[in-house]
């Protein structure tokens, strides 16, 4: 369903040329609630990142890499021309489709403010103006089929979890906003919040294609911290659990209205931080009226670098995660033999197996399973429409994982459920060198994304092959499975973070090829001292087995060799224990062909 | 000698807290002529790239990893505080150094319009604002030992060389404007104009220290190109040599102080192309008031991919060079066990052995010369106050290039002048193969720079070293040994311009550790297509000869010591004829280590 002619009529009424609707919502969620979803609602496009332009009779979805056959797919019929995220592309279409002196509408509370700058130097650079709008279309059109607005209970995470309180949190803050003489900080995004303040909400977010959900535990507040005195949080009082009130010494409970006054009385002849980034520019306008802004991104960059506490949490989890997915992998290896198993037959059999587990809480993604050419979309999600039996091709992956209170998984594994052919034996020894380089990297501390993710694709290259997704991303704690710092090939403030020790990045390459089969294999490592000072290296937190049959073994180098023995010696250690019969013996089977 | 005292008494008289000095000059040379070099006469740094920032009572000199060791050496005995030239240490001692409120001068002519925005951003972070103004404090207080102003002939740069004729490039960039609806394209940097009209000059920029001088063969001149209609040229008509008269047909000449009232003429209403990062602030702002400006480098993106003619040249005289430098490293080899031979000794027999080629236009950069403790400075110069003697330490380095009619070289040779101890052999071994490993990559079409270079980092890494420098960049065609694509860490324009084929690109890694000794292996490479559609590979373009007294065999993969194998076949076959008997046979002995 999409409601782009819905669009270009209430854009008719107006005195705008055309409007730029955006994946994100008023808390730039990644994965806003059902009732927000407001490029799914106007393009049909489900995927969790994009933007839309749409002219009074043209429109276009800009998507990354990982999303073009994906969008394609889900507009087809329609005529929404999808193009590439980037800026030249963006440019182009623009020039095309705006006459000189066009008006550009964006929704000021729905647009972070350094994306705002961007779509203002790409109006200009076409002889057009952005405009910015207090309320978007669907503000005022989507009334059908709307979800219901949602407001999650608000709970305290435990510092068992958590480690560090959120007091001293807020006092080191206060401290970095002392020493740079800012008057305040203004923590615009719902996961800084949450890290802030050890609160947690679950956020239920309705994955729409399947009718499946994932837990997205974050609160949808905000918190302005003054250098001096208590931080603000502005949330509505019936979401926060008793334990949370019982706790908010230190924090003054304001309602979500009262944030503009409050900044504009700290911001007054006076420099505040916030995050570019993640402060829509409703937000940053506020402050620029009466004083001045400083782009700071400090709450994230903190809570990227794990306490002890969390990285303890997530290897508890991916321990606990691996032995549903290695029940998974045991039962798939007996079934498909002999029964039909199709895509979502899979993603259901693993849910249920995680679900056997009482510390898990829910998906943490939404789950992909896909088998031979549906493998070859980045980001595959199966519906009734697109469902494909696992027993008619080689080559099957699943991407999931699952939300436990400490820790949040998300791993590729991929299979193959019947005999491989050679090009599939050799693109996953590709990939697979790739992640083992990347696993097995020395890099020095504060390497940016960017070049960090050189080490996967460079074996890829070699061969004539690379893969158009990014290599990585940070992981959050019981929190959203993507944030910074960013691998990935293009540089942005999230690819340019220096990466440090503690943290919790994916290790993600893959192999993609259109209408025949594709793969990834990903797992978490976190950031550790390497024996060189001023050195990093990466320990792989997920405890998944690796596909042998998908493996040429006479293509491995010694070090890969050895890499590949030590970590199923570490699968067999830390999960062995916790199998039953049969996926033990399964296991124990596929661990000794790496010895 | 410096000025800074100077300069502060001039900000005492004027409303200005602070002012900005920056290494360039109006048209933003990287290497301006002796008379424009207002940093160097301000704080007595003498480096390529730098810039000050001055107030009423303290001054700070920005540089980059390269020259943080040089400029402490320059200005040793002053207050001038030495930074990295990072936003953040740039913000920090704003912050320190300015109270709210004041007021940050830079010359409107002399700052690129990029940097403007960036400077702006930083004084507003810190709560004082930027100032324009129209002459700097050199303009009024420079006069004592001021060099004389300098206007060289332009002379054609003949077909052979440049490939494509002048008005064939005028038509492609118009078909450019055209596709995009740009009235008209500013070319203000010199090296495009010189690329652009097919013509060169000979600015010898003076290198302050030594008295050596080096060969920088653009025009300072600029050019406007309207969609439609002649190119401007504006440039002093006598500075003009007959031939080039001759063939201006299709170009008005027009003196340099036409180009404000012709540059506000095309913009009226309109949009100019121009790249912000070679076009002084003050330029921008003539458009900006009556039009608007796109940000575009496409000059310098055609400039950067070289045609077949060009890279022929290129490799003429790479042959060339290398003659002299293995006549030279024989006679090193020869002289050092039996004479003294210091740095100064060593530059000046090798200007001498590339002077026996009549070819040889002169130096391409200042001459570097390095010996042990030297050598750990990445762009040590010597002087009569630091030359150190050859013969006292093992590892000698020199970086030096020469101009050619049809090529640029810019090499750096790494030699064991005695014999080296085992921590010699190792640093230049990881070194090696960092170089090689860049030298025989495979990557995708359009990587940029900042990933491109990780491959010559990574063996460094692997055993907990790196290097303050970039790992290469893009070299002229008989013109600047800089330019674009960057193959450096930071993300920038020139980082982030997508490598194609037909870039010559250096290849330097280098191991610096201070107060012991360091070095560099530098070369030139062009990319090539690879046999895989879509991948680029590299081709060395450099003839000399690596040092086997520095290589430990053991350490090399079979991939390392064909590739040494085959280059140094390479150098035999190339250089080998071109030989005196002593040089021919040291060569000989030479290659045979590699067979």
């Amino acid at each position: 369903m999409q409601n782009v002619r819905v669009v270009q009529e209430w854009l008719m009424t107006s005195d705008l040329s055309a409007v730029v609707i955006p994946s994100t919502d008023e808390f730039l969620n990644e994965f806003p609630p059902p009732s927000n979803r407001e490029l799914a609602w106007a393009t049909g496009f489900t995927g969790s990142t994009g933007v839309a332009v749409v002219t009074r009779n043209s429109a276009a979805l800009f998507l990354d890499g990982r999303y073009l056959l994906q969008g394609k797919q889900e507009t087809y019929g329609s005529n929404i021309e999808i193009c590439p995220n980037r800026a030249p592309a963006r440019r182009g279409w623009l020039y095309k489709n705006l006459a000189t002196g066009s008006r550009l509408a964006l929704e000021s509370g729905k647009h972070p403010t350094h994306d705002v700058q961007a779509w203002r130097q790409l109006a200009a650079a076409v002889g057009s103006e952005v405009v910015l709008i207090d309320t978007g279309p669907a503000n005022d059109l989507w009334n059908d089929n709307r979800p219901a607005m949602h407001a999650p209970k608000i709970v305290d995470y435990p510092l068992e979890y958590a480690g560090a309180p959120h007091l001293e949190k807020c006092q080191r803050l206060r401290e970095h906003l002392n020493s740079n003489g800012y008057a305040a900080l203004l923590v615009a995004d719902p996961e800084d919040v949450s890290w802030l303040l050890n609160v947690r909400a679950h956020e239920s977010a309705l994955q729409t294609k399947v009718g499946e959900w994932h837990v997205v535990p974050v609160s949808s507040s905000r918190v302005l911290l003054p250098a001096e005195g208590p931080a603000q949080w502005f949330v509505d009082a019936n979401q926060l659990a008793a334990e949370v009130r019982a706790r908010a010494d230190g924090i003054e409970i304001l309602p979500p209205v009262a944030l503009a006054a409050q900044l504009r009385k700290q911001a007054h002849s006076a420099v505040v931080a916030l995050d570019l980034r993640q402060t829509p520019v409703a937000l940053t306008a506020i402050v620029e009226e009466v004083g001045r802004v400083v782009d700071d991104n400090i709450v994230a960059r903190s809570r990227w670098r794990k306490h002890p506490n969390e990285i303890e949490g997530a290897r508890r989890a991916h321990i606990a995660d691996a032995t549903a997915v290695i029940n998974f992998m045991a039962w798939l290896a007996r079934t498909v033999p002999r029964e039909r198993v199709s895509e979502l037959d899979a993603a259901r059999k693993l849910e249920a197996l995680r679900r056997e587990n009482p510390a898990y809480k829910g998906p943490s993604m939404p789950l992909m399973s896909a088998s031979g050419p549906n493998g070859s979309l980045p980001h595959y999600v199966p519906s009734s429409r697109t469902d494909r039996l696992l027993n008619d091709h080689p080559i099957y992956w699943m991407d999931s994982g699952g939300q436990y209170l400490g820790g949040t998984t998300d791993n590729t594994i991929a299979l193959a459920v019947k005999e491989p052919e050679p090009k599939h034996i050799a693109a996953h020894t590709a990939v697979l060198k790739g992640y083992i380089a990347l696993a097995t990297a020395t890099v020095p501390v504060g390497i940016y994304g960017f070049a960090l993710e050189v080490f996967a694709r460079q074996p890829l290259w070699r061969e004539g092959m690379d893969y158009a997704t990014g290599t990585g991303h940070g992981v959050g704690n019981y929190m959203n499975i993507h944030e910074g710092p960013y691998l990935s090939r293009e540089p942005s403030p999230l690819t340019t973070a220096p990466i440090e020790a503690d943290m919790i990045l994916t290790n993600e390459p893959g192999y993609y090829a259109v209408d025949d089969f594709g793969f990834r294999i990903e797992s978490h490592m976190v950031s550790v001292a390497a024996r060189f000072a001023g050195f990093l290296q990466f320990e792989t937190l997920s405890r998944f087995p690796i596909d042998p049959q998908l493996v040429d073994f006479s293509r491995l180098t010694p070090t890969e060799s050895r890499w590949l023995t030590d970590y199923h010696r570490a699968v067999w250690r830390d999960v062995g224990p916790h199998l039953d019969g049969p996926a033990f013996a399964w296991l124990r089977q596929l661990v000794a062909k790496y010895e």
